[in-house]
């Protein structure tokens, strides 16, 4: 949960004042979203999100986001679309940040997965998979598997205080993990945090959940696909008690084959990418938590919960853990 | 910054069929807010706040907040309005917590107090003043002058560890303003937590602020109305480096006046009563500040913003001092 910069009405009149968008009717800090500072932003022509990026995302990075996202909606897919100011522009300035104006997505993200929901997001993963293609502009993972080893040492110093013994198995983990990495599988543009907040739900005349839409692509790159889906595997298919939940699995990936077959070569590497996400979100969350001041207003995330995924995976043999 | 509860869809949904509100569109956690947990709801009707109320709001009192909000809205005050479910009851029960829905009011709270705020803002103080009349039910102060000693005294242990000689110095200005306290003066039903983030705003056509509501009533009750004012004048009045912006405070008192001619009585009690409304925030943030878990996810508010506050007050002669 995240309003870092608060917007002066002046200032944001001031911004408007750029933008076609009519009379400004109401202005709220969204509660969800732990990157960027986002807003609800209602005008007389409808309502938009205000996003403000800070400082984790690179503002050289921001044209290939913002171009992503108007070619996935250009083909297809349902995600938010920059608005341009009149002066054709959709990445500003306000509040010395990097700004955009978006359109607004309907629809609800799950706080709690159930089965009903991995089907139809393994079918949007696909979607987007598809959607991505002819977008050729690459972004290379940041936090692909050439990061974690120095992620790792940056967080030799406090991270047997978290638990114990964790940085001698992370080791032995990662080691495993880097020398069964797949050389080659099917690239293209990748979600890459495709957690439940980031995937908004409504529900069809028959009560059954769809998607409507997928937001914050600000992690997104170039890289496996498959790899998208592992961090799907990962993000939807654990149960509260950390067990994997076979069933919402063999849903998510049969939706998603449905519409994208996956490989051999896919099907085969699926257990060490779901091992190398568990280790990515692990490493990310562990360096948060040793290296976030205590009393810092922000919610460090626990990393143990991705160690429990990781040895989940770790002792899978292979796809048949996944439900296939 | 508050969303303590998230609730799953398949609540959120069962919880809405009470409703005759039309399809669920769109559900967000909003930023704002301190005390409870408020979405934003938007739904095929249109745009809703649901409002969860958390442990320090006193269930049994949600009656008397919901019809106080009902009755100033039925005379002509902007504020949320309680929505009834079909069953004619809007307060109501979700995830183990009191829960209502309320209309969605229009503006934008003002992130920097303008001088052109705080006239608009005096005159929507004396019309809730106006508006509540005729609220019969009467809600004691529970952060009222009684409060305070019992409150110091909880927060003597930490007291000192904020500022050196903290608890001494409070000790001294509570003696003082207890002792002036006035025992009569007109009373009624006062909001008695206007900050700027309570207040939306929207332009005129000329361009000028005009209230265009007020928001969250939890902390109203029934005391001296002149008080209201006095917290208005601590919350408006102040610039970021805690002087006191005289100018603004004449504009505020001068159109509360316009409307409602403070008493002889009233003004000449305008400074303790200002004095009481810096000790009762200064108490119940050094309270929280040191109470409260390093690291907990809360936001801690400043008490020696309050302390500055205090010594202005204490340093206040008579009403001059306020720009009359």
């Amino acid at each position: 949960m995240a309003v870092y910069t608060e917007i002066s009405d002046e200032a944001l009149r001031a911004y408007l004042s750029d933008y076609s968008l009519g009379e400004l009717v109401a202005f709220r800090g969204i509660a969800e979203g732990v990157e960027n500072s986002n807003y609800a932003l209602k005008t007389t022509t409808g309502d938009y999100i205000l996003t403000l990026y800070e400082k984790r995302v690179d503002p050289a990075e921001l044209p290939w986001f913002l171009g992503l996202m108007r070619h996935l909606a250009a083909h297809g897919l349902s995600c938010p679309q920059p608005v341009a100011a009149r002066d054709g522009e959709a990445l500003r300035e306000l509040c010395g940040r990097p700004a955009a104006i978006c359109t607004f997505l309907p629809g609800v993200w799950p706080r709690r997965v159930r089965q009903g929901h991995c089907g139809p997001l393994g079918a949007a993963l696909a979607e987007l998979h598809a959607a991505g293609t002819g977008f050729t502009a690459e972004r290379p993972n940041s936090l692909g598997p050439q990061s974690w080893a120095p992620l790792l040492d940056r967080c030799r110093a406090g991270g047997d205080a978290v638990q114990p013994g964790l940085i001698a198995e992370l080791d032995g983990q990662l080691e495993g993990i880097l020398r069964a990495w797949p050389r080659d599988l099917p690239r293209g543009q990748i979600h890459a945090d495709l957690f439940p907040d980031n995937v908004f739900f409504l529900d069809d005349a028959g009560g059954a959940p769809r998607v409507s839409g997928l937001i914050d692509f600000y992690f997104a790159c170039t890289d496996f696909l498959a790899y998208d889906l592992a961090i799907c595997l990962n993000a939807w298919c654990f149960e509260p008690d950390f067990s994997f939940n076979i069933t919402k699995a063999r849903a998510m990936i049969h939706a998603y084959q449905s519409l994208r077959p996956l490989t051999e070569a896919e099907l085969a590497a699926l257990p060490v990418l779901c091992r190398g996400a568990a280790m990515r979100f692990l490493l990310t969350r562990l360096f948060d938590w040793t290296h976030t001041p205590a009393g810092a207003m922000v919610t460090r995330k626990d990393p143990l919960e991705y160690l429990k995924r990781l040895r989940f995976h770790a002792a899978a043999q292979d796809i048949h853990a996944y439900g296939l």
